[in-house]
């Protein structure tokens, strides 16, 4: 033993040296030998440390001010919010507020902006705060993430959110008139032409009552193609279209890229067209729809349907959204199904864009379909109409390879180097296998990988881009049993991180917990990509219109108008007060108030609450912020900075005072 | 060179020899120092670890399914918030929501139990839904934290809420009928007879309408003690009572405990009196309130106040709660004065309840103030009135000594040895100094440490009991330039663990970005103290009332039932069903509808979200909720589980249709 240890210890020299050459910034490596002896390594000790551990922890520790290489972007599920998190250190950097009111953020807490996009966001009236975020698509050019714009989806409500990188915030809510849930979105076209969106658990279009009598007759799915205008910044519904489908529960979807581009490829079951009602003695759904040993791909060809939709006549006009009909769809060759084995989750386009995977959930395999072939056999004509007429295509026309992994696959991510990653959700674990291109024989079982619990998705580094970078891979993990610390009966979910790095196995290096919402899907991007604004361009900027704003106040300008009951504040902040911090009102008025934050200076952000009023507002540098509230009530009323900005913080108040 | 390092590898040799004997668990020495040189160092070299880092790494790492040794409870400031963090790993383990809806949780989104907790908080009719939480207290059984609740106040509308750290889940919020903004508060009574809850801002109490010029006649602060019940795990307003105060701002307390056990002491700002107006061409607060050059300490006789409140005639009723007047409390010997350094911020009693440090943010020092010589002064009776007639001590009487630390002292923590710790909030620094008893000659600083950016408050492991851990220490920054990767305009925070164990220096070990929330003080008690539960105790369980709901469902007794207009749905929820999975409505029906999870494992939570109707709920193991809606529009809806519980949870749907 002391043998072995002398000759480690020797090497672990000469690699010391090695290391130690050439290198500025980093610390000589002669240092780190005689670091660890005395400290470093007693500590790890102490703390139970495997050798894995410590690999572990020095691939992830992110030391005080260096910054993380990679930003996260998960969707918060039922939290309805997005998660920015830096990589590989797996620190939460940001909540951003979608569906959801975010006090910190001061997002829908009476701020004019947050509130417009909120309400654009109700149904038919009844004004929707909460939301289940699923599927964040970062913005494309040429198939590469561009650190512009992220999308996300509100699959309880059938809604698509429009996120600015620059500032981080949520420019615009769209309301689907058609569908009253979502699931396969948000996913972009390689240059974010479209945005797409498709329903999961079928209603009538427009989601009009009908009785599930007459379900084959009336409900339907629906892909919905969003056009985004990189110029204003906003999805523009007058642009956008759909496809009326099946009324098959639609599940995931992935975008045709490089030689694909053009195509979506969405899966799907109850192809069974089950109509659940477990309470009168039918089965319940989750038998209903897992009857069927096959379900369908949906092959659409987003570009032929721009095409259509843009042609009088041939689409027709539904709730103000232009709509291609089934029938339509089908004779214009925008529409196809291909079988697909049983309830798959994910369906994949492979990085150059050639291949497409079906993680078949309740098969132990994941199925590969080619581009080239699913093009041929439209050609060759062989397909066979389902029961709404729309054109199967065989399946050994259009499969390249099945892969046979374990139980529960559900959602494939990829690296740079030819190799897939698979998770299995009832075996909670990885896999990693190599594609073959057109070679049944080339797809290959190499690598599978305990994870704790439940692995849902799965999100690579730049994964669903052209060129992934591998490197890092995240588990999306469901349950998180014994994980973490008790904190009740609700438990936060788990988010794994592993390296994927070389030749050596995957392997767990990171357990994150999420105690701030549930995270579907991710998407992972290298930071130096986003260019975001530090402080806003100019004093007296509107971040929803992202331009000057009409009601800045300059300093020394600060005043309140009163105009019969309309009374009107134009307030200033800078460290360390609010000018006026005197707000005299008469019970009844409504008060409309602006507030510039007049600093500068990176991070000086200044709060504001209104105690009794239900304000809460964050006002970054330059920002200028509005709200309207009736003064319901009379009182002395106090308002001050609610972040902490300088040690005269405490200082930075006024009072509103509401005369009887 | 190469002399020493073979010295420091013979030194690792028997570094690894010694901590390697007699460990079970923990890997062997051995294998630390075998995996090292291969694979370790070059990644801690390839990453620009310094030794620091590495050491730094080793401490923090907490290895998959290693459980936290503490958890830190921090305030989310104006999320509205409480965040539960594991520490070391400084992960974010759970958001839990107090005054603020959260829609992962399912508070405030529709059910009924967590409405009914909010609306507790809504001041005159005004529903208030945001917040701003400052100070977080573990409940206390004998000065040590007992890991059964946690307090937390809203500093925007003076309300208290009260958390069951059995489920993490709020049950109480308080509104204080007299005060419209706190901020010293919370903290508890060494056995948490009393909650104590101080204003800032003077305002008439009950916030009446007054004009600024009668400020002096009609402005007040208030010291609020609330009743703490751990029978019902309730505050309970009638045994509680309130003690009037000069018109100065109120900062920061700390309650007494051992000798000095039954009071309580508070510091205070604006002993000026200003009354701001800048835009009237009045020094603007920030200036008018820093004048003088001393403030008070205030300094309460809870136990006597307590016995006074009980004293038919000697307190007023006022908005339902006992008052006892500012001449009452002078009388009784209730509440004394004492001169402390400049617009002071933490008021911190030391472990063995003896002294006091006020720390003096615009003045270099902190300043010690004995128990016992306040206790002297008070017999001695040199006071003398301040303008309002309460009794200031003598400086030199109570004064124990005063250390110079640095720039703008903020708040003090202590350790078990003797040490006190105080953030220096401009030197962007911490300080440890010696407390020196009753000898002024023992209080010295020891070290100063920088951090980045402005530190507020600083929390350590256990560090408000009368036996602190030391080991831990965290600051609570305010600002982060340059610390993280930029996500906006608006940063995250940055809460920085250092290491102040043994005899080294303190130590940054790990920087944690807080980007859901904005910190202001936290508590961090060892996490085995917490008995929370994995499940509720049985199904069918209302977690508001801790007792089986009188609207628990069993499995095959679901219903539908309609009274005219009025319909009543009970449902349950199982892997991976909801029954019924049809539920027909007529539009203008008024809906009660009941879920009970049956869930007995742990983990097994199921979410629901019923689109267009803006229900979120998170119905955990055993729990049944409900919530209640107005079926105002007509349609086919669909209501579905939003926890991913199984591999059928997608299929975990209902319809609900609407009829016109």
């Amino acid at each position: 033993m002391k043998k072995s240890l002398w000759i480690a210890f020797t090497l672990l020299l000469l690699t010391l040296m090695l290391v130690g050459c050439g290198r500025d910034k980093e610390p000589a490596a002669e240092d780190l030998g005689e670091a660890l002896p005395a400290d470093a390594l007693a500590v790890a000790s102490e703390r139970g440390l495997s050798p894995d551990d410590i690999r572990a922890a020095l691939m992830t520790y992110t030391p005080s001010g260096i910054l993380d290489e990679y930003i996260m972007f998960a969707s918060g599920g039922h939290s309805g919010n997005v998660i920015a998190i830096g990589m590989p250190s797996m620190r939460i950097l940001k909540n951003i507020a979608v569906f959801t009111p975010e006090s910190w953020q001061g997002y829908g807490y009476g701020s004019t902006d947050s509130e417009t996009v909120l309400n654009q966001g109700n149904v038919n009236g009844v004004e929707i705060r909460t939301g289940d975020t699923h599927h964040p698509a970062l913005s494309e050019t040429g198939g590469e993430y561009d650190g512009d714009w992220l999308f996300i989806n509100d699959k309880a409500s059938a809604r698509i959110a429009v996120i600015d990188l620059r500032d981080y915030e949520t420019k615009q809510i769209v309301k689907n008139p058609l569908l009253i849930n979502n699931h396969g979105s948000t996913f972009v076209m390689p240059n974010t032409e479209y945005v797409l969106e498709e329903s999961q658990y079928a209603t009538p279009l427009g989601w009009e009552f009908a009785p599930i009598s007459e379900y084959k007759e009336k409900y339907r799915g629906l892909m919905t193609a969003w056009k985004f205008d990189r110029e204003t910044g906003r999805i523009d519904p007058e642009l956008s279209f759909g496809i009326e489908i099946p009324p098959y529960w639609q599940d995931l979807c992935d975008a045709g890229k490089l030689v694909s581009e053009g195509w979506a490829f969405c899966n799907s079951f109850n192809t069974e067209l089950a109509t659940g009602g477990v309470e009168q003695g039918n089965p319940p759904f989750e038998a209903g729809v897992s009857q069927r040993d096959v379900d369908y791909l949906h092959i659409f060809n987003i570009n032929k349907a721009a095409e259509v939709a843009a042609t009088e006549g041939k689409y027709e006009v539904m709730n103000g959204m232009r709509v291609i009909r089934m029938a339509t769809a089908v004779e214009e060759g925008i529409l196809y199904l291909a079988p697909e084995p049983k309830s798959p989750h994910g369906a994949d386009v492979t990085p150059d864009g050639k291949y497409l995977v079906v993680a078949g959930k309740l098969d132990p395999h994941v199925t590969i379909y080619g581009f080239d072939k699913i093009q041929k056999a439209i050609a060759a004509g062989n397909a066979t109409p389902d029961e709404f007429g729309v054109p199967v295509l065989p399946f050994d026309e259009v499969m390249v390879a099945q892969v046979e992994l374990g139980l529960g696959p559900l959602h494939t991510q990829f690296d740079g180097e030819g190799n897939a990653y698979t998770s299995l959700f009832l075996d909670s674990a990885l896999t990693k296998w190599s594609l073959g291109g057109d070679d049944p024989a080339g797809y290959k079982l190499l690598e599978k990988t305990p994870v704790q619990y439940n692995v849902g998705h799965i999100a690579a580094a730049e994964g669903d881009t052209v060129s992934p970078d591998g490197k890092y891979l995240v588990a999306l993990n469901k349950w998180a049993v014994d994980r973490f610390v008790s904190v009740g009966p609700l438990l936060p979910q788990n988010l794994q991180l592993l390296d994927i790095s070389g030749d050596g196995p995957m392997k767990v290096i990171y357990d994150m917990p999420m105690g701030i919402g549930e995270p579907h899907y991710a998407q992972i991007i290298k930071a130096d990509k986003i260019e975001s604004w530090n402080t806003y361009p100019e004093v007296g900027w509107d971040p929803l219109t992202q331009s000057p704003s009409e009601f800045a106040t300059k300093a020394g300008e600060e005043s309140i108008v009163r105009d019969g009951n309309n009374v009107t504040v134009n307030m200033t902040a800078i460290r360390s007060h609010l000018t006026p911090e005197h707000v005299p009102l008469k019970q009844g008025d409504h008060v409309t108030w602006h507030i510039t934050n007049l600093e500068t200076a990176h991070d000086a952000t200044h709060g504001f609450q209104l105690g009794g009023y239900n304000i809460s507002l964050s006002i970054e540098p330059g920002e200028t912020t509005s709200f309207e509230f009736d003064a319901v009530n009379s009182g002395t009323y106090t308002y001050y900075c609610t972040e902490f900005c300088s040690a005269l913080h405490l200082e930075m108040m006024g009072y509103m005072f509401v005369e009887p």
